[in-house]
């Protein structure tokens, strides 16, 4: 669901016809979709509204400042994962008990950083982390909360590079270690440990192994609690899967349908982190045709936009779906319909293509729009082959807001010292 | 071959310390040694020296201003795949006759540019970039030299992602459109075609390929000019391997013995293109060991540098050496000996690491140098999970140079506009 959709045959994001808004910033450009954005944070909201449950919405996934705005101002928090994560969550005036800070890598200037603005807790990692944070803690007389992030060792179907619920990934800690911790928290006086925290992957399109993964830290919970040791908060991440191509995601309704009884019985507090589910289809990347070659019979579309603008098909083997700014009959007439097509940027590496084997009716000229690229694109963009990052515009009804700059040559230098 | 070594049992880049080097710029951290590149580009320069070619350094391989002056200076020219790699060349002040330009997708801007510097020449790749280039020449009165790019259709045995000359590829054109565009060149009256350019891929470790290649493009030269039609340059691309690991890659020396026969047959200037050969063993980047985690029973050595700063082994599964800055007999007393583990840095991905299964001494607080990442390091380099991109330090003998400023919170956001 969202509201980029033909008008008149033109591609519209919202009430604004793209090409209109690509007349005005060129082209590579990120469009997102405001209504869209709040549309899915309100979806989440009332699925769970029988238990208010807190929205850290997960900055990773596009942590442009306006959109960061846009959700903290109609009531989410904000999911970080870095210093420079807090740096922007402080810029948007996210009320510090709305921020909840997990990562495997916490430096000591990030925690004390993290510590000065008040957040909510910490979504520790390993016991080390711990000691850690203990010690800045009692430097700072200041009591801080934490939730200790279970690795449930639960098998998802995704990517591998998005898998963070199993035992051969780097996150959280095994129930053992989490049991451990909670029993012997005199170990950490300067901590309160509040709750738990599950993360279990990216693009899950069911509930079953969120269920197993809550169940688990559910037999933990009870555990504890007979010896006295009560918690408040249990997070259970985020990971809600989204459609790029043919997945049949559940809904945020089906998912609430799932697992609230669960939610329920255990009775915490809940957070939510929900990053690509809020922004994955919000977002478009608008690229120009440039050139149309074939060579050794195979057909290519090479266009202004490349791996280094979305990262995602070169790094995860990601599907995007790719349609002109145009349909209907009079334009069928004008453009040929290229078959079979590998739809790829100008960077000079193989890797560089955005789609594969597509069909589609272009010509040099014109524009393409790659679709569902929200989440994980302008967020993972770098300047490989020296290509200024593109501009991020946001659209609200009939009103286009730039909300971040396309870059220039001049930028790309700005650091470096001629020696 | 590098100028990184143990001396006294501390890790040095050419004279100096690492750990000095690091105490005043901290980590993570990108340092290169002067000497190790001129050597590198010596090498090329001795191993064909009897026939003169010109040495276009690859910029896309690391396009750091100060490593392009020190190139430039010594007399390389440079090889350039946009117009932000343009902006650097004229940023070094490279003569403009050593300046050749190669890209499937170069933008009319970006020819306009090219073509007002004076390069030596376009790579073409396409006879849709000829038209292009021909009608803004006409547009501008200049006359200008191109390169028809050849896909040789060579299978070479390196990452599919980094291999450009086979008919699956997007780079350059068929042998027949090839011969076609020079038996008809009047259709581009304002170009002058003055060479053949062959590129077929990355981290060759063999000339077998590259002679299969030439030899492909030397049948088309003889054909042509049995039709009167000369041509000047040959230019052989890049591609040369270097050690990541237990690769053997030939040296340039071999590489031009088994080649220069050929060459010398073919008779044009020669012109190559090497970018990895030149700059990948003269760059390791340091970082600092953050934790030292245990999670149902798998270790994970945590450290400051992530793949927002060396994407090599996310995207290809790349292996680089990871070696600690000590070493010794009274230095190993005081580090465990940790076995199988996984070095991985703080972003919230699986596909995070930096090396896997490695067995190394370190503890919490020490620095590790990744080595070989001075080619597609930091140039790959981006922003993700809103992490500042790292300093970049350049030795000469016994003198640091910082040449790129290590990125604050405040940039990542320079060019955002809150609405």
């Amino acid at each position: 669901m969202h509201y980029f959709a033909y008008k008149r045959n033109y591609l519209c994001c919202e009430e604004v016809p793209v090409r209109e808004i690509i007349k005005k910033f060129g082209t590579p450009l990120y469009i997102y979709s405001a209504k869209t954005i709040l549309a899915h944070f309100y979806k989440i909201q009332r699925a769970f509204s029988s238990i208010h449950p807190l929205i850290c919405y997960s900055v990773k996934a596009n942590s442009n400042l306006s959109l960061l705005k846009l959700l903290v101002k109609k009531g989410a928090g904000l999911d970080i994962v870095s210093g420079g994560e807090l740096y922007r969550a402080k810029k948007v005036k996210c009320p510090s008990k709305r921020v909840v800070y997990a990562s495997v890598g916490k430096t000591v200037s990030e925690i004390k950083d993290a510590l000065s603005y008040g957040i909510l807790m910490f979504n520790t990692e390993s016991p080390e982390e711990l000691r850690r944070i203990n010690e800045i803690a009692r430097s700072t007389k200041r009591d801080v909360r934490c939730a200790l992030r279970v690795n449930p060792d639960i098998e998802v179907h995704t990517h591998s590079y998005i898998t963070t619920g199993t035992r051969e990934t780097k996150f959280g800690m095994d129930i053992d270690t989490a049991r451990d911790i909670l029993l012997h928290r005199k170990r950490y006086p300067y901590l309160k440990i509040v709750g738990i925290h599950l993360h279990i992957g990216s693009q899950i399109t069911k509930a079953s192994p969120y269920l197993k993964a809550i169940k688990k830290v559910r037999t933990l919970i009870k555990e504890v609690a007979t010896r006295g040791i009560s918690l408040e908060y249990l997070n259970i991440g985020g990971g809600l899967g989204i459609v790029y191509d043919k997945e049949k995601p559940q809904t945020a309704r089906d998912f609430s349908l799932k697992i609230l009884p669960l939610l329920k019985e255990i009775n915490l507090k809940v957070i939510l982190e929900p990053g690509r589910f809020i922004v994955g289809n919000a977002g478009i990347l608008v690229t120009k045709v440039l050139y149309i070659k074939k060579s050794y019979r195979k057909q290519f579309i090479i266009v202004d936009a490349a791996m280094n603008d979305l990262m995602r098909p070169a790094l995860y083997g990601a599907y995007h779906k790719i349609v002109p700014l145009q349909k209907g009959a009079s334009h069928a007439r004008k453009m040929p319909l290229i078959r079979g097509v590998d739809i790829v940027g100008p960077i000079c590496e193989t890797g560089d293509f955005l789609g594969k084997a597509r069909t589609i009716s272009t010509r040099e000229g014109e524009h393409l729009a790659i679709l569902g690229t929200g989440a994980y694109g302008f967020s993972m963009s770098s300047n490989y082959n020296s290509r200024p990052r593109p501009a991020e515009v946001l659209v609200k009804k009939n009103k286009i807001y730039l909300i971040r700059a396309r870059e220039i040559y001049k930028e790309l230098v700005r650091k470096e010292i001629i020696v």
